[in-house]
C-alpha cells in the first residue's frame, strides 16, 4: 500500500436501489496537481552483474519523462546476460563537507592547519558524537590569504550523507573556532565541498562512492547485438567522449549520457537527485582486446544512500527492496550495493547510446520509426 | 481527472450481508513500483516578478525529496513580495547539437569551414525543413587534426529542443557530408554540444536560456525577514560562492544551490532534468548599494520548453498553467516565460540559503528543530 | 654585431714589451648580472614542412634552460625529414581584449547589448582609427547581474597584437560609455580576453592563431628511429594525454609537453612568452592509418608576432631572419608564418618525447646516460 | 666573470706597423644567434618582506621583453617600503609526478591501490635510494577502468625536483611492478602530475610551494601612491579576477598578470620557466579593512628551485647571490627563501596594474605617454 498521504484522492460511491437490485457506482478522482510529481518509471534489465561485491542478475527502476532511455538500457542490459557479464567495484566511499573561517592572517591560519594534524583524535570525537555512523576519515585544507577552508571527510553508513556531514562539520566548526579564537565563521559550507556544482575536487579528493564497472563484449555479440564493431566503440569513445569533452572545456566529464541513467535511478531511489552533476562527471575507456570490446564507465562521485530523506517512500521501498538494498547488513553495504547496481545500469546505457551512434543509419532509422511513435526517439542523445 | 494509465489501482468492495443490514467494505490499493516514481511537490510563493517579460505575483511547484527546500524558498518569495520585486530578463534563447566529421586532413576540413560559410541560406533550410518551429541561427566549429566539430545552434520554439536540434543535425549532417565528399561521418553528437555534461562551453557559446533575475532587498529587510545584513550577504558570496569555488576547481559554477530549485522545477514541469547539469552553472553577484542589498543570479544555460517530451503528464500540465505557460502565445514566448520564473526562483532559494548561512547561530538552531521535527534541516546546504 | 647596450663588457690588453717582443694579453670581462638573462639557444632540425603555408626545411631556435629538450626536439625533426614532410596549417588569427563596464541593470545592459549590433560600421572605425593594422572582427559579450563584459577580436597584422587591441579597447570604452551614458567604466580589462591564464574561453572563441600540425609515420621509421610503434604511441596518447589531462582536471591540454617547445621559440624570437599559458592548452591526436602512424598536434591559442616588444633585438632580428620571417609580405603573412613553423617544432618535440614513454627501458637508459653526463636527462618529461 | 662558453666571440687584433709607430685595432664580434637569448632584465625593488620566513628589503631581478613590467612592479615595491611590508608565508612544499600502470580490471588495481598503503616503509626506502634529498611525503591515485594513476609527492631539498622525483618515480614503478607482477608499464608520466599543463590537481592536491603575501595599505597611499582607493580595488578584484575569470572557464586562475612576473623571475634566476603555467594558477583576495586595503596573494604552485639544471650560469648565480639565496642553509631553506621573495614580488606586481586599472584616466594617459616613448605601454595589461 503506498502513502496515502501524498495522494489527493475523492472516492464516491453512488449507491442506487432500484426495485430489487443494487446498483453501485464507483469512481475516484485522484488529483496530483501541486501536491506530487509523478515521474514515468519502468524497471529494465536484468542486469548481469559478476562481483567481487555482488554476484546476481539485477532489475532497475528508472524514472525519467525521456522514455527512449528505457529500451536503450534494457538493449545493454540483454548484451550483459549474453557476456560473463558486468563487474563491478567500489575503490572508495566517503562524503565531505568544507567549512570556512577566517583568521587575522595567513601565518595564523597555517599554524591551525598545523595544529589540527595534532588533534585528529578530536576531531573524531566531536564527529562520533554527532552521529553513531559518521567516522571521520580525513581532512583537506585551502588557504587564500588569510581564509581557511577545511574540507571533511567522513564514512556515513548507509546514508548518503549530507546531513550527517553537516552535523558533524557545524560541531566540528563550534570545536575549531572554540580552540583557536582568533578564527572566525565565515560559513558553514565554503563551496569546497562541494555540492551539486561542476568543479574537479570531487573527481580528485572524492565525494561520495568512486564506483568502476567493466564488461568484456565478444566481437560477434558486437555486431549482432548493438550493430557496431570493437573498433567503432573504441573509435567513437575516443572522438567524442575524450576529445570532444576536452573541447568543450569538460570538466572530468568524458562520457555520453551518464547524467540520464543516473536521474532515472536517483528518482526512483529517493535520492538527493541534484547530486548527478558530479554524478555526471565520470570517464569512459574501451579498447581492443583479443579482438573483443572491453567496455569501462568510471563513476568517481556516486552519492547516493538507501536510509534519509526521500528513503520512507512507498515507491523507494519498493524499488530498494527490488534492488536488494534494504537487507539487514553491515552500515554502508546497502549503499554500495545500490552504487554497484548504479554503475552497472550507467554502463548498459552507455553501451548502448555508443553503439547507436557508431551507426548514421540506424540512428536515423530509429528517429524515424520513433517519430512515427509519436516519441521522439533520439532525445537521449548526448 | 490525472492520467490513470500511470497508476496500477486494484479497487476491491466486499460486501457482507448480515442479517437485516449491509456493510461495506471499500479497499484501495495504490501499487506503484515500477510505474511512477511520486515526487513530493508543494507549491511555493507567490514571487514577486517585475518585468520586463511579465510583471506578476507567480507561484511555483517544486518537486523534491528534500523538503526544507520548500520553507527556504518560500522565505525569498516572501522578501520579493516586500520589495520592488524580482527583475528577470533572458539575454539569449538557443540550442545546440554538434556533429561530428572527419577529412583526409586539416587542410581539407578548413577548407570545408570556410566553404560552409557560403551555405549560410542552403544549411538554413536544410533545418525548418525538418520543423517549423526549427531556424538556424549560427554554428561554431572545432578543429582537431582532421576531425571537424561542428556546433549547430537553432531556436526552436517553445521546445527545449533536444529532438529537434538532433532531427536537423542529422540533416545537416547529412547535407554537409553529400556536399564534401571526402568527410567521413563520425557522430550526429561530437560532445561539443555539450549534453548534460559539466563543461565552459554552453556558458560560453550559449545553449538554452540566458537568464538573469536581480532584486534589490532594503537593509531593514534584510535584517528583520533574512536575519543578516547588506555585508554579510556580500561578504559570503565573496569568500563562499566566488572563491570558493575557484579554488574547487569550479566551472562557471559560483553559486551555493541553484541546482536544487532547478531540479524542483523541472520535475514539476516535465522537462528533462538532467540538463541541470548545465543549469546549475551560474553566478551570483551581490553588492551593497545605497546601503541596501543587490543581489543578482546569473543562469546562463536554462533549458526548458513547455511542449515535448514529459508535456502531456496530466500534473505537468496543471503546473505550466498555474505557471501561465500554457498560454496561445508567440513561438518561444512560452518557454521564456518559464525560464522568467525559474531565474526568479532560483533567486528566492539561494537569498534564502546564503541569509541563513550568514549566520551560525540559526543555522543550528534551524538544523535541531528540523531535527526534532524528523527532518534533516540543512539537507538543502550547499 | 649584437646590440652592445645590453653587455656590460670590459675590455682590456696588457702589452708586455719584453726585449724585443711584444706580448699581449687580451682579455674580456662580460658581466651580466642585472642587465640581462642569458638563455642557452641552439638551432635545432631542420624540420621538414610542406604546405599549405611554406613548403621548406626550416632551422628552428630554441631557448631554454633544459638542454635535453634540444637533442629531443631534433630526433623529431629528423624523422621529419624521412617522411613525406609536416603539413601545417593556420585555421585562425585573432587578438582580443574584453572591456568591462556595468549599468543599472540587466535589463539596459541587455539593451546595450542589442544596440552595438547595429553599430557594426562604426566600432570598425573607431578601431582601424588607432592602428592601421588593427581590425575589428566580431566581438562576444556575457552578463553578469549588471555587469557586462565584451571581449573584441581584431586582427592585428604581424604584430602579436596585445597592445594594439588594448589601444583600441580604450578607445571603443570611451566610444560606447559616450554613446550609452548610464554605463559605467569598471576595467580596460574584464579578464574575459583572457591573457595568460588558464581558461577555456580562448580556445572556444579564438585567441592568437589556431595552428593543426600533421605527420604520418611510416611504421619502419617509428621502429628504427623512435624505437616505438603506432599502436604504442597511440595507446599512450590516449591513456595520458588524454585520460590522464581529464583525470587532473585539465582544460583543453591534452599533450604532454607544448609548453616547452613554445617557450623555447617564444623567447627565442622575442615574443610574450607568459603567453605559452594559452599556447600550452592543446591537443594531442594519433591514429593509425593503413599501418602507419598519423600523429597531429592542435594548438588553438599560439599568440605570437613579428614585429612589437622585443623583436628588435639583435638575436630576435637573426632568429626570425633564420626563419624566414622578417620578409616583405602581407601584413600577417610573417605573424602566420612563425605560427606554422611553431606548430612543426611543437609536433617534433611531442613526437619524440611521446616515444621515448612509451619505452620504460628506453627511458631508463637515456636517465642513466644523461646522468653521466652530469645533465638530468629527463627534465623534459612532462 | 661570466661563462665564456655562451658566447661566440671573435676577437681579432690588427697590428699595423707604419714607419716608426705600431698601430692597433681591436675588434670584437659577438655573435649571439643561435647561441643564446639575451633577456633584457632589471633589478626592481627593493620589496620590504616581513617575516616570518625573512624580513628583509629585497631587490629582485626581473628578465622580460615586456618592458613597463618594470617600473609597474616598481610601484608596487615602492608602496611596500611605505608600509609595514609584506608578509610572505609558504604554506606546503612538494614536488610531484604520476606514474601510469595497467592491470588486468579494476578489481586488480583497487587491490594494489590496497595494498601500496602497507609497503610505505619500503617505497620511502626505494626513493631515498635515489637521492638523499628525495623524500616520499604521500602518493594520490586515481583508477579509470584497469588504469592506475600513481601520483607520488616528494620533497626535494632546494631542487625544484623535476628531475629528482622523474628519477624516484622511475625507481618506484620497478618496485612496484616487480611486486604486483600483473601490472604492466604504460608511463613514466601518466599526466596527473601534471607538469607545465594548465588543470585543478596541482592546486588541490599541492605542487611546488604554496606561496600567500599579504600588505595592508593604508588609505592615504592607496590614493597618493596608487591613485586609487580600497573600495575601488576591492570592487576591481570582484568583478575582474574573480567573475571575469570565472566566465572565462577559468581554472583556479583569478588574477591579471601573475605570469608575468613569475616569467621575469623565473628566467633570471634559472628556473624552467614553463612552470608558470601551473604558477599562473592563483587567486588575490583583497578587503576594505579598518578603512584600509588589505591585499593579498596566494600562489599554489610556485615550481622554483635554486640548485639544478640552469642555476650554474653566471647571470643565475649573480641574482641567486644578490636575493641571498646561495647561502649554506637546511636542505628546502633556499628554495622557500627564493618562493618568498616570488610572492612578494607577485604582489607588486598584482597590486600595481590593479591599480592602474581601476583608473581609466591614467590608464590612458600613460598609454600615450609611453606611445610617445615608443613603447607600448599597457603591455602587461592582462
Amino acid at each position: 500500500m503506498s502513502d496515502p498521504s501524498l495522494v489527493d484522492l475523492t472516492l464516491f460511491l453512488v449507491t442506487q436501489y432500484n426495485s430489487a437490485s443494487y446498483t453501485f457506482h464507483l469512481g475516484l478522482i485522484l488529483k496530483s496537481s501541486g501536491h506530487f510529481a509523478t515521474i514515468p518509471t519502468k524497471i529494465v534489465g536484468p542486469m548481469k552483474i559478476i562481483g567481487p561485491v555482488l554476484q546476481e542478475e539485477i532489475r532497475v527502476p528508472l524514472a525519467t519523462f525521456e522514455t527512449p532511455l528505457w529500451p536503450s538500457t534494457n538493449r545493454g542490459a540483454a548484451v550483459s546476460r549474453l557476456t560473463s557479464g558486468i563487474k563491478v567495484v567500489v575503490v572508495d566511499d566517503r562524503m565531505t563537507r568544507s567549512v570556512l573561517v577566517e583568521g587575522p592572517d595567513a601565518e595564523y591560519v597555517s599554524q591551525v592547519v598545523g595544529a589540527l594534524k595534532g588533534y585528529r583524535h578530536e576531531l573524531s570525537q566531536v564527529v562520533t558524537k554527532t552521529s553513531r555512523f559518521a567516522h571521520l576519515e580525513n581532512w583537506h585544507v585551502q588557504l587564500v590569504g588569510n581564509l581557511l577552508y577545511i574540507r571533511f571527510e567522513m564514512t556515513t553508513g548507509d546514508a548518503a550523507g549530507h546531513n550527517m556531514t553537516t552535523k558533524a562539520a557545524d560541531a566540528l566548526l563550534d570545536w575549531i573556532i572554540e580552540r583557536f579564537p582568533k578564527l572566525q565563521y565565515v560559513s558553514i559550507s565554503g563551496n569546497y565541498c562541494t555540492d551539486k556544482k561542476a568543479s574537479a575536487v570531487n573527481g580528485i579528493l572524492g565525494r561520495g562512492k568512486y564506483v568502476i564497472a567493466e564488461m568484456t563484449i565478444p566481437r560477434v555479440l558486437c555486431q549482432k547485438n548493438l550493430k557496431t564493431t570493437p573498433e567503432q566503440m573504441v573509435n567513437l569513445n575516443l572522438k567524442k567522449n575524450l576529445i570532444g569533452s576536452i573541447l568543450a572545456g569538460g570538466v572530468r566529464a568524458a562520457n555520453a549520457h551518464f547524467a540520464n541513467v543516473l536521474l532515472g535511478i536517483y528518482l526512483a531511489t529517493g535520492q538527493d537527485a541534484a547530486n548527478i552533476i558530479e554524478g555526471s562527471q565520470g570517464i569512459v575507456h574501451a579498447e581492443v582486446r583479443n579482438n573483443d570490446l572491453y567496455f569501462s564507465v568510471t563513476l568517481p562521485n556516486v552519492i547516493v544512500g538507501t536510509v534519509g530523506n526521500g528513503k520512507n517512500l512507498p515507491f523507494v521501498l519498493d524499488n530498494l527492496k527490488l534492488l536488494g538494498c534494504d537487507k539487514e547488513r553491515k552500515a554502508g553495504a546497502n549503499g554500495r550495493r545500490l552504487a554497484v547496481i548504479i554503475g552497472a545500469a550507467v554502463l548498459c546505457g552507455e553501451l548502448s547510446l555508443l553503439a547507436a551512434q557508431t551507426n548514421p543509419g540506424e540512428l536515423m532509422q530509429s528517429h524515424l520509426r520513433l517519430e512515427r511513435l509519436e516519441h521522439e526517439g533520439s532525445k537521449e542523445i548526448s
